[in-house]
């Protein structure tokens, strides 16, 4: 048996659609909704993904600004920044793209968000809402892993999902997600004894670790749904997950591939989010989106 | 071979010592660590659990009050008393008993308290900066469940540690809790399939239901370390936990009894977390104890 390919681009090209839907809706009431990203010194990386988010808010008819600050930037002026963003009509998210350099304090500004625009589902009262079975932003990853789990007719319930990776925006949320969605889960990580042991036993396998190969065919049960979060590069640098994806395939059920799988997704939910956040913000039901 | 008996009481007893201690270092500076309670209503249980943390409070030189309320107690009364609190210098820590009148939405409720003063844990910055690993006040009874933990020399960190229940305040952070400090965690709940799959796995099992007799002889791994947070009444009235005690301590290697085992800690993370909000307040440094 070979699994099924979750097609991650189609999936988030199927939200966007949706949320484009939504934003003419809106732009129809004058309301558009705005996405600020910041983005502070000269990590490529950095401003590649920056530039793919104020992209695709464009893309589907909503508002974008980037800020760009030189490497040097003290914290206070970062601060003053967000404060602004806090309170500019224009604005209904923002996000401001880590890492950031060592003399900030990622924490500080994380909790400089205003709650009711942190769209990146950061912000300390957003991962308690979250946790306690809250309407709130989820963070973006996870999220964007719950709508395709549904997408595919995947019900969390009574399965067993085990996550591989325990990082604040990937792993904790994504099992907290899952528990609210009534599934059993078990969190695996670094310091996890018979890391086969737990996975091999898993509907639903989770895996964020940021390592190539940690997942091979071995720790995977036989019709198991893999869902593959990592972004790494293999020997001849062309990108890839923490999954053995050609070994894996072979026994899995459904899996995501790297790339075109999980990432499409974190983008699609932080447009969601904005979205979701205009509304909030006028006091509107987010009616036809079923995530 | 039968497991070793956890002392709740004693444990309490040993880490109140050293809270009184440091009140009486408090009390030399002239602060005086303070707790309000708030009661609402005429339930029982409620109106015993309140009076116990009163006087708890005395009993170590914290200053307490207790205040009353009748049923019909509307929102916007409590949320101006919580108010009031928030600015009361005197008081460092505020606790509104749980349940409350069906006319109060206890979210509001939570989050009208000031995080800074939230002693039981439960607002949801507190519960995401626990969750993010950051320091805070966690929920008193997996708090205490920590504490007992480190009192017999468990070292959660490579360990399984199962979770049965995932309240709010108990189940869920008591995963979290346990995961920053390297364990693996599972959370089962009443949707989980075959648990005794899952709780013979682990080498520590917490179990937090509240239903008598979940957890049996057959369901737990010899040897391992068994954690009874449920408070039941058997056919007898008498009090009892979700652990059928007789039959699993024949195989665990250490077990809590209830009564005397969880429950006595509860009022001690209390105790501790209102020293603590008060040496935060007065920017001190928690120099001698190690929880």
């Amino acid at each position: 048996m070979s699994a099924k390919i979750i097609d991650g681009t189609s999936i988030a090209q199927e939200v966007r659609q949706e949320i484009a839907e939504e934003v003419k809706k809106l732009r129809d009431q004058n309301i558009v909704p705005g996405l600020a990203v910041i983005l502070v010194g000269n990590n490529q990386a950095s401003r590649r993904y920056v530039t793919m988010k104020t992209k695709a808010c464009k893309d589907l008819g909503m508002h974008s600004v980037l800020i760009e600050f030189p490497e040097e930037l003290t914290q206070e002026e970062l601060l003053l920044k967000i404060e602004e963003l806090n309170h500019d009509d224009a604005i209904h998210g923002i996000l401001v793209q880590l890492p950031l350099p060592s003399q900030i304090d990622e924490i500080a500004v994380i909790d400089a968000i205003s709650p009711e625009k942190d769209v990146d589902g950061f912000h300390p009262i957003n991962i308690g809402k979250m946790m306690t079975g809250q309407d709130t932003f989820y963070p973006c990853t996870p999220y964007g892993v719950m709508v395709m789990l549904e997408k595919i007719g995947f019900n969390p319930e009574g399965k067993h999902a085990v996550i591989v990776g325990r990082s604040n925006i990937v792993g904790k949320p994504q099992g907290q997600l899952l528990l609210n969605q009534n599934a059993t889960v078990t969190y695996c990580h670094s310091k996890t004894q018979d890391l086969e042991a737990f996975t091999k036993n898993a509907d639903l396998l989770v895996v964020a670790v940021g390592k190539r190969n940690v997942i091979r065919r071995e720790h995977v049960k036989p019709g198991a749904v893999v869902i593959d979060v990592g972004m790494n590069t293999d020997d001849n640098g062309k990108l890839c997950g923490d999954v053995d994806f050609e070994g894996v395939k072979e026994i899995a059920s459904y899996i995501t591939p790297v790339p075109k799988g999980v990432g499409p997704m974190t983008i699609t939910m932080l447009l969601f989010n904005t979205l979701k956040s205009a509304k909030n913000i006028y006091s509107l039901k987010l009616d036809t989106l079923t995530c």
